[in-house]
């Protein structure tokens, strides 16, 4: 089928009382896209039996594909499978398989077998049964009147692998078009900025190059289609290349790097320590950084130095400074910075102090002041920033543009943009 | 109107492709069920013309009430204000105060005025218009042929404040219906023994009673309809009284607390100063006690001791312990408890230490083993647990029982459940 028309139905009450966000539909929208499947409507419906077969209609006079999430457990509330075989008029035949699967899934995890759970072992003729590693409720597949219905069970959980794992390469062949795509992630420059720069590449059709403000960076997604994996990946690899060649400074990673990920792979690949001094961001920093396996192998020791006493006492940040400069200052950063590293022996020292807000501004030092302090050996890098939006914002943006100040510092840029 | 059927529209090719998840439709069905407005469906379709229209058709067909989000930007793509206006056959007129009103925004914010701005100046004839204090495009409200259209822009900060600010007081007194729900947090439970020791609650039908796992703990909403909201809130108050004679030690709070923010009021009010040694969460306790605004009043000193050897050198925990116990056990955690409270002179010293994963587990130290410790003067309480999951569950989890464990010895509760 050359081109092919998805639509997602996802059932679930929960959904309708916005208990949820289907996270379901993002998936499997994302997953498609790479197989160059396209979804034209996502359709949450309550787990209600004449509002599901209404859904089913309207999408089977408008889609070639439908796929369904949600309402396979055991409950009476669950009646997605049901509904479905009797929109197709199929009838519900048991899977001996499957009974015995679930069978062995209680006794494993030593819960009582009702017999409302044998409700799960029943599927609509002909269906391709979709085993479900992580839970109770297999999944299935059936053709009927040129349309391919996929159903699936709405915890994610089980979701996420049972599509990996056995719808995709069922639907591979369906399309004859792939679409690959890779997202070029940078810090410190604006999307308008961005935009400006590389204009002439946004207009291009195959590939296309979006831009997307993510989690406090801005990202460039590359897609390309073609019916040939190699002729995509070489259109990827020259847009890449373009756009490395007018943003490189600004671009830290591809695709899942993340600012501390890069950061940490530098230092490893370096065989360089490092020892982090925060105030207004709490241990952010650290926590971010430390969310990266294997961290420990280079982040030795952080520092929350939240109140002037600790600052002085502890991290040894003179008591002038603190009272001629103020705990928001150059000077105090650079102290924090340099004296974290000597204290933890390490070779990089990163310090971060301002104001977070709400309270503690000043027309001098308003909220969003923050100073980042990078000591490295003898030398020490200062930088200032203002940071916009509310306390989460400035904090968040106050990490990240120390964890950028170590990247630019380890790959040999300049510090000071 | 007594009873509303209402339906949710998202535009936005950026849904299709899995780009983002749709959160809008999650918060607006949150809010009409507070308002007794039942949500029978959630559509999202692409920025495209014969498709959306194609969603109103339906929509207009079976719903009373209609909203929509996204396309409402400047650009060529955002077609839904004119798609709404054809589809009800009305004119777009140009509102002079809204003009005005983009000129100064772009003056603020220095940026170049393009003609195509203007655009987000025209409405259909007769619409009430919905100001957007967060962004240039006004939302809309019409009332045609028996329906009402809520069309609203789809950036998130600017949809919410819109909604709360200008939609939800319009819609109320269009349902004679009111709903109240309160959530009951709890921790140190797991959800199925809160099932067991409320489920003769679970079964009523006004108020409703429904568990939920939020994010690390455990969730009751209750919800009552009524027509009077002296009646409902009577209603929630009863059933949070029986709730609370079942769960008391183990509820933290209620709506928007969230563990730590009750610790740091537990704190101010009694005065009290906290601080942090962590190993394995790595900051993740104290970025979350920080998060909350006026932590500096009680919180004054953390510290990451990543390393054997800034466990020692820097927080004093003594050679022996760790060679002769390791740096994940008991002991360990006690001297982290006892020295980082003594360091920072704070009244409650509080330590992590654990195997966060995925890798440096053994069969008598497994991943997920971790040890909390709480000193407070010449007392210290220790914790084990043990936590399931991947990384980030179990630094997650060992952060929120360390608080927990605080909570109770602030509110004179027993620690070792």
């Amino acid at each position: 089928m050359h081109f092919m028309k998805c639509e997602i139905i996802s059932v679930g009450t929960e959904l309708l009382l916005g208990q949820i966000a289907n996270t379901n539909s993002k998936f499997i929208s994302e997953m498609l896209t790479t197989l160059g499947i396209d979804v034209y409507f996502q359709t949450n419906v309550g787990d209600n039996k004449s509002r599901l077969l209404e859904c089913l209609k309207i999408a089977s006079e408008r889609s070639d594909l439908i796929i369904l999430t949600g309402g396979l457990g055991p409950t009476i509330d669950d009646l997605t499978k049901e509904t479905v075989a009797e929109f197709f008029s199929l009838k519900l035949i048991e899977d001996i398989d499957t009974k015995l699967k679930i069978q062995s899934y209680f006794k494993r995890s030593k819960r009582n077998l009702t017999q409302n759970n044998y409700k799960q072992a029943l599927f609509p003729e002909g269906a391709k049964i979709l085993p479900n590693d992580n839970g109770t409720a297999p999944g299935f597949i059936i053709e009927k009147n040129n349309k391919v219905v996929v159903v699936l069970p709405g915890p994610p959980a089980e979701l996420i692998p049972m599509f990996k794992n056995h719808v995709y390469s069922y639907l591979k062949p369906l399309s004859d078009e792939i679409i690959v795509s890779k997202v070029i992630k940078m810090f410190g420059i604006s999307e308008s900025q961005v935009d400006e720069m590389v204009n002439n590449l946004l207009v291009s059709q195959n590939p296309t190059v979006a831009p997307l403000v993510g989690n406090g960076f801005v990202t460039l997604r590359i897609t390309a289609k073609s019916d040939d994996p190699l002729k995509a990946k070489n259109m990827i690899d020259e847009y890449e290349k373009n756009i490395r060649g007018l943003l490189s400074e600004y671009i830290f990673g591809v695709d899942d790097d993340t600012l501390e990920s890069v950061v940490l792979n530098l230092l490893k690949t370096k065989n360089l320590t490092l020892s982090t001094a925060e105030s207004c961001t709490g241990g952010l920093l650290s926590e971010k950084i430390t969310s990266i396996p294997g961290a420990s192998e280079v982040f030795k020791f952080g520092a929350i130095t939240y109140s002037n006493e600790s600052k002085q006492e502890i991290l040894g940040v003179s008591k002038n400074i603190i009272e001629k400069y103020g705990a928001v200052s150059e000077e105090t950063a650079r102290e924090m910075a340099v004296n974290v590293k000597d204290i933890a022996k390490t070779d990089y020292g990163l310090s971060i102090t301002g104001i977070a807000g709400p309270s503690g501004g000043t027309p001098t030092k308003p909220v969003g002041l923050v100073y980042i302090g990078l000591a490295y050996k003898d030398t020490v890098y200062i930088k200032k920033i203002i940071s916009n939006g509310n306390r989460d914002k400035i904090r968040l943006n106050s990490a990240m543009n120390a964890l950028d100040m170590l990247r630019r510092h380890l790959s040999g840029l300049k510090i000071d943009y």
